[in-house]
């Protein structure tokens, strides 16, 4: 394995923060570990999650919209522009900072970046995301009559919109990807996912939906034609039989391991299986590609070979 | 002069749109005059206001702060940043698109852009900037005690924060844009005249206030060596004696006749006075620089020379 790697890190909800206060100090230790993997020498592209940061724009817009301030109803996927620029503001101001402080002068930059979504994509017939505020039952039925909204009772708090997370295509900016890498500048990009688009003719059409963050990670990792694919998240390794007696912390797993581990119904669904599904799907892209999931305070260990679950063809 | 020229382009307020709706339409039309320039063989760097915006975006996030959703406060630079990337994603998607359609294949792009600013820049000491929402005296006399904030008497319609509006000294993506532009790529950048941000130590730190987006795009047209500053706005060129027997429009017109003019008291202090003294600026600021002043719709003559006030030094 080659010492300096091309590595796209995936960044999870425990990188970022709940309020603009708290995202900041989050990022300044992202920011360390983020610098930690320049300062060996790999060559990175830093993606990120915006779940939180997306509900609460859009439940913001949402308010604000039938409160007396009546701005303009705004769109899913322009709430999820907005939160590329919100993040990735945090994330390059702590990153070029953490550099600095290490005397590397680095550009770090965010992009607004679209990925490309297929409007036949079979998510489209399950919406399972909930986004955005709590709704009445009378206010989610005017909703779906008026707006074509689907909604779902969401565990006894009122009624959510769901929106569909189909897979991600291709990244409409990778160009601009790989030419800064290739510059060696430090690129932030698919925030959230990336703002999810289809192609019409010639046009990019903007479409209310989720692209996991950690599928599109895997898609920028395959086009950039990273080595390594490294998903950070809240734990060391990836367990399988958790809070079992059979309980087995996992220091790596073949693709067929994971597929067999999946179909035991080890990951669960709105957690680790996506995780543990992007890192596959990165592993068996091509020969030489492995994927890691580790902790963000891990990552830097990890890359060395020792902490983590590596997932390998 | 040359054929093939570098040119900042400063998109001001009619080329955006104040509901995402009215935007998307709007920047259909914007994207055509983007792609006229491209393809008679200019490269080119597009900055863009963001006053509707943001002001939309600040009052959303300020109203649901106080509304049950209960979402965070969320600081004016961090409102800029969201407004990059909703401005950028409307931009770049039509601007692509408008390519597309003429064969041209070129990637665009918007960066997440900080600018710095001084703490000391005598603006801090007379905040003039509106921002946000309408508030009653009570709760602006609250405002200025909880949170420090500037707020003044709006024209009988309440009162509101107002912010300073400081000088751009850098712009800290320029790195970015330059290596971009030498690639071929088109790049938007500086949006709502960059998220301002000072310097401390290594750090940059976000402050609260608007910078002016034509002395942000003067910014950057000279760190990028650009030819021509082009600031695109409602009018087709620049008079003087408006509305008065004298009314006279300007062709073109020197730093020093300009400078005459503006002591004259001929250009509107939040209108066409900040435009002229940004075109003076780039004009002044080397060799073979020169401004145009045109019309969106324009643009095109106005580079050949057909329309437009030239401002050269």
């Amino acid at each position: 394995m080659k010492a300096k790697r091309r590595i796209v890190v995936a960044l999870g909800g425990n990188a970022l923060g709940n309020t603009p206060e708290a995202q900041k100090k989050l990022v300044r230790k992202t920011a360390e570990t983020i610098a930690d993997l320049v300062e060996a020498g790999h060559e990175l592209v830093i993606a990120h999650g915006n779940g939180p940061q997306v509900g609460m724009i859009n439940l913001a817009m949402d308010m604000a919209s039938k409160s007396l301030a009546k701005t303009p109803e705004m769109p899913f996927p322009e709430c999820g522009a907005m939160s590329q620029g919100y993040i990735g503001y945090h994330l390059q101001n702590a990153i070029r900072e953490s550099l600095m402080n290490r005397g590397i002068d680095k550009p770090v930059v965010s992009l607004v970046t679209q990925v490309v979504v297929d409007p036949n994509d079979p998510a489209f017939k399950a919406p399972s995301k909930p986004i955005g505020a709590f709704y009445t039952k009378v206010e989610a039925a005017q909703m779906v009559s008026d707006r074509g909204f689907v909604m779902k009772e969401d565990a006894g708090r009122g009624y959510r919109r769901v929106v569909a997370s189909p897979q991600p295509l291709d990244v409409v900016e990778k160009e601009t990807v790989k030419a800064l890498l290739a510059l060696g500048q430090l690129v932030i990009t698919v925030g959230g996912g990336g703002i999810p688009v289809y192609r019409e003719g010639n046009a990019l059409v903007g479409i209310d939906a989720v692209i996991d963050k950690d599928f599109a990670s895997e898609k920028i990792a395959e086009l950039v034609d990273a080595d390594e694919l490294i998903i950070l998240t809240a734990v060391e390794k990836v367990a399988i039989g958790f809070g079992t007696p059979e309980e087995k912390w996992l220091d790596k797993m073949s693709v067929d391991e994971a597929q067999t581990y999946i179909e035991a119904g080890y990951f669960a669904a709105g957690s680790m299986l996506p995780k543990v599904r992007a890192a596959m799907r990165f592993a068996a892209s091509a020969a030489d590609r492995r994927s890691l999931i580790t902790a963000l305070e891990k990552a830097k260990e990890g890359i060395e070979g020792d902490t983590g679950t590596v997932v390998y063809k």
